[in-house]
């Protein structure tokens, strides 16, 4: 007989769908961090239609940064998502998928910068922090949530936080009025057994508070898509993924795999494909991302892709053995 | 607490190692699909020499092929394997690490061309054969290991066989000399739960048989480092990986990000490195392998990757929506 071990901890198969699954791309968001935020209009614009067509849940389409701590004569316009920049591109979003802004904890100034839901077309904050963070992240949490948004919680770097630090910061979010927590995997340094016994322990901690895991992952290791899955299979059901798999560095889970996967009907892949070949592929030499060695060297170390990415951008971007003697020298 | 869940059939975590894990590196035989098998001997050179650094356990260096079949002016020496040439590159192999050469059934003279291994450099023949070929493959396995070599058994194409089918022929196996059979995802189509319950049914066929079960993973789906340490965690210990992931199509499983997950202090990164960086980078824009979005789609359709290779040889290798559609519409 073939064996088919029904892992006790899976919820699901591959044949199977869940309907309580959410996919977030993050493409305009994530990718914004090669370019310093400065998409044209035309791309952000076909991102967004390939997200209705396609029937991706929630479309992330920058950070809502300070202008205090980063002058907008630095960045293009999703590194803040001003209203009128918003809805040049998605007017007042008649559609069912959610746009949703990341605010980084202590580089957002949330009271002021975040308005009534009223007054938005935005659906979600995402409110972006590391562990020693949490004090601000809860405070904006609170913050969103009073004024109507839906928040959700992107608590970065979980590869490198202790178990303890971890338990409590989980602790903490399951008090607050966050509607999913992510895991977040920044240096692409997590490999499957990890992310599910993290999957698990975020599960465990928000057990009987209606809340959800989610998962975001790097693909320094060719494995964020091979980790959302896993993490998926564990019950995460906040899926994060990028068109063509753009985003810093390595890169992210791309949606067209993930789409492929999924079995439920709602999501298309045709419409991500057209995308990708008429808006994506033309930014080859002009915008580069996804896996390649220095990122691997970055993920296997667990260190932040920063020197990885400098490399890339310096004028030795393929000596890869002066690279990795490097960091492991720095160990 | 952090969940730390055991799997019941996992055979170690990803802090410990295992000292009966062998590391088999095709790059040459594999990677030979993309150009007829016409490496420079430097370039093979450089690969054995990475090899034997890194502390890989074997190279396979390509195909013994039939000349009545593939004339040999169509292809290069990588195609054929002639003593000659072997001893060429690598002498009398004066090293630990292992020299293998592949054996497709049908499409080998095995009778002639496979010399007695005392008037042999090579270690061990990988017979190859799809489910229909079982018979001519065990023919060829008794006829290799009278000869004095390690045969192994590289049964083709597993995600398009039928459970019945699959468990008779590892029965057949099974009973042979064969050391190992390999698990194939010819076409990159599995995912990790069906790489988890195939890696423990060929486990189970060969129970007590002190034969081991080796993974040959492609990388169609972005899968092919994540499911071969899958079916490693569950107990598979020969694995392959190409440097680069160089391989047909979307390439294998990448040595390099293998040797960065395997704790065992025999393998060495470094040597890797080095050898992409001064032999695998220069062949950019002369050969491609790697993820690519057609290979996705047939990865995704559990088909052979012809028609993707064809698209990207073609004159619109990035047209993904027609390649799509003519896909989906032939299934």
């Amino acid at each position: 007989m073939i064996e088919h071990v029904k892992d006790a901890h899976a919820k699901g198969s591959w044949l199977t769908y869940r309907p309580d699954i959410r996919i977030l791309d993050c493409t305009i968001r994530d990718g914004g961090l090669i370019n310093d935020h400065r998409f044209e209009d035309g791309f952000v614009r076909a991102v967004y239609e390939a997200c209705v067509a396609s029937g991706v849940d929630y479309m992330e389409i920058g950070y809502r940064a300070s202008k205090r701590i980063y002058p907008p004569k630095d960045f293009g316009p999703w590194k803040y998502c001003d209203e009128e920049d918003v809805r040049r591109i998605a007017g007042d979003n008649p559609t069912s998928l959610k746009l949703a802004v990341m605010a980084d904890a202590e580089r957002t100034d949330y009271k002021e910068d975040i308005l009534p839901k009223k007054d938005s077309v935005m659906d979600c904050v995402r409110v972006a922090a590391y562990i020693h963070q949490i004090p601000v992240a809860l405070d904006m949490i609170q913050d969103a949530h009073e004024k109507g948004y839906e928040v959700v919680m992107q608590l970065m770097a979980v590869s490198v936080v202790q178990d303890r630090e971890l338990e409590e910061a989980l602790q903490m979010l399951a008090a607050s009025p966050v509607t999913a927590i992510y895991l977040v995997d920044s240096f692409g340094a997590l490999y499957s057994e990890q992310v599910r016994d993290l999957t698990l322990t975020y599960l465990k901690a928000l057990e009987g508070t209606g809340k959800s895991v989610g998962i975001h992952a790097h693909n320094n290791q060719q494995l964020a898509y091979a980790n959302t899955i896993e993490a998926l299979i564990m019950g995460a059901s906040r899926l994060d993924a990028t068109m063509n798999g753009m985003g810093r560095g390595a890169g992210n889970c791309p949606l067209e795999l993930l789409i492929g996967f999924l079995k439920n009907p709602k999501f298309h892949l045709r419409p991500v494909l057209q995308c990708i070949q008429e808006h994506f592929l033309p930014l080859d030499g002009e915008m580069e991302w996804g896996f390649r060695i220095p990122y691997m060297i970055t993920g296997q170390l667990n260190r932040h892709p920063r020197a990885a990415i400098e490399l890339r951008r310096g004028e030795s971007p393929d000596d890869y053995v002066s690279f990795y003697d490097h960091m492991v020298e720095e160990e």
